[in-house]
């Protein structure tokens, strides 16, 4: 990966530039967070002509390493006003890397209405008009665009939410079966793909020369170390392909910490109906699959394949959060019901959780009963059609609360809260308020220690865990930087050599010494560049808070309230950045 | 004035309270921030149970002293997120202040739906339940209670707008003659007392005392020397009472600095046809009326009652904000249409410059034509009725511009510009970047110097207007804070005996000894109260800028961009308190 491409939407400009030697070493998130960080002004309006979006392929991306497809994209979140990361599986990033991109940059600004498209090969890149796409779902886009240059052709995209620039467009990328529903989904960068007058990308690596790897031998023993941690951990070789993400279902009900009906409690009585195991057992009946890999490469295959009724294909993957947000958050135990919001949200071009938690909200303000299905189908259409309530919905979570006046509003730097309850799990609550991105559970999963004794064994009700947040922010900046799949920490957080072989990979491919110490020591390196990116934009510690609803609201069934003391938060990002 | 009203409407409880020594002193806008500083936690939602409104009469309101009637109401704002002090004039604020009450807090909140009406008297204050009145709009709200409560009552009241906490709801006061229409509208405190569960405070100061006056002599002093000064300016004894306030329209459109259809220009080749000249030669053709007093007293009578062609009554007042923001801004020229709209504004119960905003943003998005008055209508109908549509608009212009994308949004800390081009006048872009309230040219009026050649005269293109703004923004602090109104700064800069007859009026009142000086550094000292409110509540200097596109658009006629330094906008409030 020996090139970066610069392509500017008010000229029509493509330019292939040689990679600076500050981002030689960097690739994934810090790499999109460093191209940010250093080419955005941090208080540009994220629709407009001086922010960018910079995609970029983690650092073995492309390569046999396992579970390693992830492309990171970045840019100025509409949603958040700070800096947004956002990575999704696929294939798009392989074959990106495949063809020597270390990253992409969209920037500037064409005439409002312009469509274009975005053709990437050996052959070069080159925009293409794109205005026939305007207004499509991502089902048919990628139909059309596989028709259009082959099957199996990497395609980034957005859907109608995007082009409508709404804070809850995500960025989808395809799967090699099933096409759209890999999202970068988080942050509304979808919005500033559709601000940019871009519709897609199309990546064929036909012909490719791979990624080059510096050190073969030691690439080949890291990724076989992992690969024999992956293969072994029970959570990556047996719960994972078996149940699928939402095998976590059952456990966080049990615990006591599945948001239900819009954050009102932790605990749903209809969880059994949409919990993994009840997918995996309806999915196989239906001729469905478990056990999917989202890209070549990957051997944890979390993923499945979700029929209808009558066998025929209805949506991939339908994941944990998706399932939550969509299902419990909504009080909706319709499994087909949520496959289908799933599938819309998968067209229309809208993240999952954000969506869920909009319409979870919606329902709070009286638009449709908690759990009335038929109804949450029709609102999520509003957002497809661009009408007034769609416009709100598409908007997001807080958009929505402040539109109808609603104060249980779970979000975090405008954000919605993903499927864990911080009342009743502290740490993964420290990181919802301190992450860099908003509420995110992906910025770092305490979860593995606080409830499935995965890397430790911690009291979830303990408030005290501002080094826990920062140790598992930073871990995951780097894991997110390497282009791994962030499933890969429950395996490595339980066996070392599994992670010493992930470092050793990435050293491999670069030709970098890192140490796992290192790992801690360059995420926090990273994590920093994105903060000072946040302070210059204008967030402050007080946009490191929880909503004020869960300081005064008791969660059921413990009554837990948010108990966690400000300076446990603001210590999270209290650290000197070693040169 | 002795005493504090406190309600609590989580309980139903009506408590009064002794007046604290450290509020002895103060009135109006000091006093309602100083309250909100101390009572309300930055970070609450404004829409929650953690947030106040608190109402407080001007030192002086009351009394005999000239336009002085102004009732000052804070809280935590939802669209701005930062502290807000709005104002008005019309009658309730003489009342309460004759009946003793330095300041009502309304805390609390009661169940969801629950509606209120708090009366105020010499029988002392009650809540009594308001479920009938329940989505009314304000003409019918002052029509009722005045039927109940005896015709000329003081009334308080939000309509359908603050019901539904929309973002743009402001509170009305009403006029001695006309009902509903004197707004206290600026930062959706409307929607603050809607969270509260009240719909209308009904104050009768029937058999009340009246405002002790300390030293009546140096009062009489005062306030004749004020008077004095009054009549004999030109803009508050001729331009204002014959023109009203949109005499300022020709002036600012031959200034190049009326900002037109959403800010894209700053001429508008309609201005003649609502211009304060028009407007005052059709009022007389009908048989309305110029030179109107909004509440009893006030010498500068620069307000308005508008008939329709038919000679009925159709609004009062029409105002240059108003005027402006419905008309020019939104490329209408029809004054009939624009009265209509200013009509729905007071009904609906919205601040007019945010509406006025919003439609032209609206009209931006496509949602009409720019000038299609009837449209224009039509969409604030569908705020009253809080339709989908109806809650983008209602929520404002910067939410209505997030709604549709839309990039040219003419916004600060959230809130709409009023009716002067900062890229025309530096100065008054100043005031609107640094002020606490978000823009508002009624924070610091620069206009004054900068195009009206009162109190100086001052090169309108001169970016560097740091001190000029500082001292507006602390003067205009301490006449809110005296309860007189804005307009007597026009006389006072260029008189100096009216100013001493300012500070003279107020030292009788309250018995102090403060001289002109100390006008700027008791400004200052309340000002910075605000200012660490709103650092506290997460905003920085970063919210202290103007929108993106007012650097990169150039403005028609003159072709200016926005070109003062952040380090100007810095400045402002880089002063020290003397203790």
């Amino acid at each position: 990966m020996d090139k970066i491409l610069r392509v500017n939407m008010s000229d029509g400009s493509v330019k292939v530039e040689e990679v600076p030697e500050k981002y030689q070493l960097l690739g994934g998130r810090a790499l999109t967070s460093s191209i940010v960080c250093d080419e955005v002004v941090p208080t540009c309006h994220p629709l407009g002509p001086y922010n960018k979006l910079v995609l970029a392929p983690g650092m073995v991306t492309g390569t046999s390493a396992p579970s390693s497809g992830r492309l990171s994209v970045g840019g100025k979140s509409p949603l958040t006003g700070g800096i947004k990361e956002a990575n999704a599986g696929g294939i798009p990033g392989q074959k990106l890397a495949r063809l020597g991109y270390k990253a992409v940059i969209i920037e500037g600004q064409p005439e409002r209405g312009k469509l274009f498209l975005l053709k990437i090969s050996t052959g070069g890149a080159e925009l293409v008009p794109a205005d026939d796409l305007a207004g499509k779902g991502m089902y048919e886009i990628n139909k059309t665009l596989w028709e259009r240059y082959g099957e199996g052709t990497g395609i980034i995209g957005i859907g109608p939410a995007g082009e409508m620039m709404m804070r809850n467009a995500g960025i989808s990328c395809n799967d090699p079966e099933n096409g759209p529903g890999r999202y970068a989904g988080r942050g509304g960068l979808g919005a500033v793909m559709g601000s940019k007058g871009l519709k897609a990308i199309v990546v064929d690596d036909t012909g490719a020369a791979g990624v080059p790897v510096a050190n073969k031998e030691l690439f080949d023993q890291g990724r076989k170390k992992l690969a024999k941690a992956l293969t072994t951990h029970d959570v990556t070789s047996k719960t994972l392909p078996s149940y699928g993400t939402a095998a976590l279902i059952n456990v966080m009900n049990e615990a006591g910490g599945l948001p239900t009906r819009n954050f009102s409690s932790g605990r749903f009585e209809g969880a059994d109906k949409i919990s993994g195991e009840t997918i995996a057992e309806v999915t196989t009946s239906r001729g469905g699959k478990m056990g999917h890999p989202c890209h070549p490469g990957c051997i944890i295959k979390c993923s499945n394949i979700i029929n209808k009724a009558d066998g025929s294909y209805h949506v991939a993957p339908l994941e944990y959060e998706s399932d939550w947000a969509l299902g419990a958050n909504c009080g909706i135990d319709n499994l087909d019901d949520i496959a289908e919001l799933n599938r819309l949200c998968n067209d229309i071009g809208l993240d999952t959780i954000e969506a869920g938690c909009t319409l979870a909200v919606a329902m709070e303000a009286g638009l449709a009963e908690f759990g009335d299905s038929k109804k949450a189908i029709e609102l999520l259409k509003e957002v497809g059609k661009g009408s007034p309530l769609g416009r709100i919905l598409g908007n997001g979570t807080a958009f929505t609360a402040a539109a109808f006046g609603v104060t249980r509003c779970p979000t975090v730097k405008e954000q919605a809260m993903p499927a864990y309850e911080p009342r009743a799990v502290k740490g993964i609550g420290v990181t919802y308020a301190t992450s860099t991105m908003g509420a995110d559970h992906t910025s770092g999963y305490t979860i593995a220690p606080e409830i499935l004794n995965v890397g430790g064994d911690v009291d979830p009700a303990d408030p005290n865990k501002a080094e826990l947040a920062r140790a598992f922010q930073a871990t995951t900046m780097f894991i997110d930087s390497a282009g791994y799949c962030l499933f890969i920490a429950f395996a490595i957080l339980d066996i070392a050599e599994g992670f010493e072989g992930m470092v050793e990979s990435v050293n491999g491919v670069l030709g970098t010494n890192w140490t796992t110490d290192d790992v801690t020591k360059l995420g926090l390196t990273w994590l920093k560049k994105e903060r000072l990116f946040n302070e210059a934009a204008g967030l402050t510690a007080q946009d490191d808070r929880m909503p004020e609803f869960m300081k005064y609201e008791s969660l059921p069934p413990h009554d837990t309230k948010w108990d966690v003391d400000d300076r446990v938060l603001d210590a999270v990002h209290s650290y000197t950045v070693e040169e």
